[in-house]
């Protein structure tokens, strides 16, 4: 919820106040949306992710590495955290390659191949910079771009990027991933956020799933929280940007 | 001339060719102004600075700290340089005041209080975190923005932060502060680059100031050359961006 000035200065507030090492992974889609219209530029999603061509990707450069990241770290400055605002170029700490054309169901159930444009797909995380940063009280605040060595900036979903930092972090530290969004975690009724589903292992998600009860942006997340998982990741939380610390919400469990 | 994609380039690639330990300050202003008119935002300066009202302060935080600065980040990781890109907020590495209204010479004579609106006067650089990154290799990037501790992010002239950067780190280094730009130097004849004074002493300066030779956005820059210089600066040099390596310019002496 980077967009809103209220719920980000209380967001910010609340990450402060977490104990321990921390990294912070933000997005900024709809402030995306919102330059590249005033801009003229129009956003094309598919299957909830967006089409990068070369105008959207300035856009996203500019909005997410800029705007979103810097005033965060500002933000968290101003809360006594030593931020430190970094996109996967800077220090080489996520490279990626441009995702090839991918085939993708439609939500007119038909499938297409996509061209999805200058859009990262992650290859590693060097988590030494990371580790250099946080050993000395620094917190990374990492905005979803990356590069692909040959001096593209790639435009990488945020919720890869903070489970790709979490794996790579989870070979050095006991890591939680803390998955924050507009819900308060899995629902079990997408209309009644009272029907939050406590805590799911994978052969419940897969269930869920074939029900249709996880679906859309959803699925992916479920999937980034599964691997990260496999990958050594203590905990993953799915939750409500309101409640950031993960007292509440769904937790991924093995 | 980080404007241009082909003299980017061509800057990236010398910089990358410089021996030694380095720290590249960045501006990006035409790119900045070229936004702002595609957003309906028009720009106004007032003795060659920027006026920076709030929608500004969003163009320059996009374009210098995101476009500009990711741009730059990117194309040098594919030259083989570790480099990371930096606000003054990033590390809290440079603190600065909104500046208070200021008498401004104007172009036709009268002076005038200016608001300068979100620009910042620098405080302080804090060279640890610069200096921890440097010495692990990696190449600070830094865009001319910095921030006030209170959540505020400002507009901050390029060449300052360069003066102020070089300064903090005369503490600790043998510092070459290299102001590059579109002239090939300090020119006794503004129409004639094969003008170029070779060197200057203050002395000479505000001989060349009386005479109306040295003039206009080069007034700050020689102010900025003198103050690095007694503050412990070994060698100021202003040169045209195709001569990064300070070859050939103007050399700024005690």
């Amino acid at each position: 919820m980077v967009e809103d000035q209220t719920s980000l200065a209380s967001l910010l507030g609340q990450f402060a106040a977490l104990k321990g090492r921390k990294v912070l992974v933000h997005g900024g889609g709809r402030l995306a949306t919102a330059m590249a219209a005033n801009l003229g530029i129009e956003s094309r999603m598919v299957g909830g992710r967006r089409i990068t061509d070369a105008p959207m990707l300035e856009v996203v450069t500019m909005v997410y590495g800029g705007l979103v990241n810097k005033n965060i770290v500002a933000g968290l400055q101003a809360k006594g955290v030593k931020a430190i605002g970094l996109t996967g170029a800077d220090g080489d700490v996520i490279r990626s390659h441009k995702r090839p054309l991918k085939r993708v169901k439609m939500d007119d159930g038909t499938e297409q191949m996509v061209d999805f444009g200058f859009v990262g797909d992650v290859d590693r995380v060097d988590a030494q910079l990371l580790i250099q940063l946080i050993e000395g009280d620094t917190v990374p605040v990492i905005a979803p771009l990356t590069h692909d060595g040959e001096g593209h900036i790639l435009n990488t979903n945020a919720d890869t990027i903070a489970a790709s930092v979490a794996c790579a972090l989870a070979e050095h530290y006991d890591v939680t991933l803390t998955f924050c969004f507009e819900k308060r975690g899995v629902l079990r009724n997408a209309d009644d956020e009272n029907s939050v589903i406590p805590s799911i292992n994978e052969a419940q998600a897969h269930s869920l799933i074939d029900e249709g009860i996880i679906a859309g942006g959803m699925i992916p997340k479920i999937e980034n929280a599964f691997e990260a998982i496999h990958k050594g990741v203590r905990k993953v939380i799915i939750t409500h940007s309101e409640n950031i610390d993960g007292s509440r919400g769904t937790t991924i469990k093995r």
